[in-house]
């Protein structure tokens, strides 16, 4: 101990609200924070935000919406401080191994999937929902671009709900990475891998739950195995309000094709390839977004009320 | 705890006579299911994977061979529970990220390497003999095609004899990766890695370990030093026996031509390959299959028994 | 216990002073044996593994070399044994996953990184000074050659300094590993990567530190997470000290290109071209190479000394 940090700070701030509920076995879900730090333009993001909590109360579940304030990791962001964060300009956006970094300096960050899930199960939370997973980019095995979440949730216990790998992403090698990684992927509902703002992505998957007592007798058992990959599950968005699957290969061709005639690569390319997407599809890509973490929220929600024991 | 799980149910099942002779500090060895569920035609299936009990009760080490029934992951299965999964149609092939799945589904499936490997770890055996590994498929560069058991060996303390990797995989390539992922490879009396059909694959490996007693001492220096990770013994076919080496490139070579011919590509490709190698070779490639299993079943027994400090 | 190693041998032995130093709590910090066993030629191996052990002890932080004598991985290896080793003919280059063969055979051997800070850790040692980290080496899109001390810095929680990887890796893909496997990559004063030799590879991080307390501040938030995962401080040479930058390109091109010529490929390149860069450049490359060495040492004490609760 160096005495640069006070001794008596906590690591991790898990707010009295979600640390009752948990003591107490009542259904909690984890919420990410770069959804309205960085995915979201404003003021929806802050809109969002605020919806998926009351939408998760409104079932009778606390919502963990998870991030950095001032350096400090926070499970459980007041309504205060998610305004405060969906506000600020230049933000850090928090992976896993920028947790201590920002911890130290004393940062403002919003929280990636890896880092989420992590301080989700730091804090003993079992559920997590997000819209879309990151994963091995196209050209990958060139550029070597791979997501930390990969990794991050090879080791971490939690149950993350999604929609999905983020459009952008190689869909196929990252269902293989998954399978090296010995992340268990389980449609809901389904067998078609779902692809974020469509319904089908076009790939299988090998397992299906039928329900959110289902889904979660495959978390239980996974914690009784004592594994420690998070179990995904994969919850595709309602065919009436997916982006017209016929319409996305060619929105996606325009946007790669763009962001090669500005030479844009790398990291950068993420954040313009999905402006572009917005853009492109005149802001529907933006209201399939919200509509897929709606469901992803619903879900999660459903999935830790069955695991707390109660009906869903 | 839901109650969806029978709250007193173990999450692995070993049998009395495995947990005894454990207890008793006994020599045990795990043998995996995939080989009579999936490997294997039948009914040789059977008869192998029975050969394999009786030639370790001969020797005085107690079989485990580990599937799971009913959902339930087993060490041990009893000789009905052998006849019936080797009987058994549309059985899963379970690998690690499977088992949560069929336990929580209640099925019946084959253990891969990377689930064997982890179940007999959690029962306490340590050691565990099987075929052929899995690997880094052909083309995975591309294809991002890496098998579990990769990940699973590298986290896993246990020892896994074989006859090296499985024949159709990219064997410069996963020995590559064994060395990224800090997985000991020991070649037992040889410093050239087998190639599972064949004594020697052609590539050099860069320790050697002669008789049991030695081996034993490798294991133990990892466990004392608390290495998470699988030593792997790589125990070469008996020269006289192995397909004959000038043949086994022309084999695999149109294997692959036939495979490309008929467009069967992705998870297809590994039974069609095998199939196809066991047609082309009228049955001899079954012959020395079931002959590199008795001689890593055999130096499985001997490792054991020198772990347990008697005589091999 | 199989009586094959001696009951009572410590799987892994550390030395009076080192032992006596963290029971007080005092600065330490680990070194690597492969530098003066493998890396630098006779005489000035052994020179340069005693100076930095006098640079430490000069700045009140205990050193403690690391490395395996006689079959003991050894945490503050003697003069002696340091002498020795540094002496010694065909010793084994030990990485994490040789540990346990060259310890059940009784062999000497020279740590790598990985094995280097695994013994570090497994000792309580947080502070560990090396020349250059292993990584990805180019064309392993194809040959799948990683370092494994890219997955053991992923699973060994302590510091390692170092002035960037090994001038002949893929500096690019490396960055790329290390973020997919949540390694921290931490500038000291600089957002550039260091090159080894020069001071700035050309490529980008995201975060520096300023000071040792401040390197100090980001490791204890590190420790308080819990995360498993090294934090690497990159620590550039002095741009006076440095080899010209216009000089390296082609100095690294002539180095490729003879390697091609004359067909070596595989392990054999890295001590080639390394060889080559130094006759190359008269010499200029092992000054550097020392000098590099020593600016790790000096900040790897500061860092101890911060981590301890003194001044730096
Ligand atoms: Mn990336
Ligand atoms: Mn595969
Ligand atoms: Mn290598």
């Amino acid at each position: 101990m160096t005495g640069l940090l006070p001794p008596a700070a906590p690591a991790v701030q898990v707010s009295e609200e979600v640390a009752r509920a948990l003591a107490d076995g009542r259904p909690v879900v984890a919420l990410e924070s770069t959804i309205f730090t960085h995915g979201l333009p404003r003021p929806r993001n802050l809109a969002v935000a605020l919806e998926a909590e009351r939408q998760l109360r409104a079932a009778g579940v606390v919502p963990a919406t998870i991030g950095v304030h001032a350096g400090v990791p926070t499970v459980g962001l007041s309504t205060g401080q998610i305004t405060e964060l969906s506000a600020a300009d230049g933000l850090d956006k928090v992976s896993l191994r920028d947790l201590p970094v920002v911890a130290a300096l004393g940062r403002h960050g919003g929280t990636t999937v890896a880092a989420t899930a992590f301080l989700a199960h730091r804090a003993g939370i079992r559920v997590f929902s997000t819209g879309g997973l990151g994963g091995v980019h196209f050209g990958a095995s060139e550029s070597f671009d791979e997501s930390a979440d990969l990794t991050a949730l090879a080791a971490t216990p939690v149950t993350v709900v999604s929609a999905g790998v983020k459009s952008i992403l190689d869909i196929r090698a990252t269902l293989e990475r998954f399978e090296t990684y010995n992340i268990p992927v389980i449609g809901y509902r389904t067998r078609r891998y779902p692809g974020f703002y469509v319904t089908d992505s076009g790939h299988e998957i090998n397992f299906s739950v039928e329900s959110p007592e289902q889904a979660a007798g495959v978390i239980e058992a996974r914690d009784r195995l004592g594994l420690p990959q998070a179990v995904l599950i994969a919850n595709p968005v309602d065919p009436a309000k997916q982006l017209p699957p016929e319409e996305l290969d060619g929105i996606l061709a325009r946007a790669w094709a763009e962001a090669e005639r500005q030479g844009v690569t790398g990291n950068a390319a993420t954040p313009f390839l999905l402006d572009f997407i917005q853009r492109d599809t005149g802001g529907r890509s933006l209201d399939v977004n919200v509509e897929v973490y709606r469901g992803n929220v619903r879900l999660g929600g459903e999935i830790a009320t069955a695991l707390a024991g109660g009906a869903s």
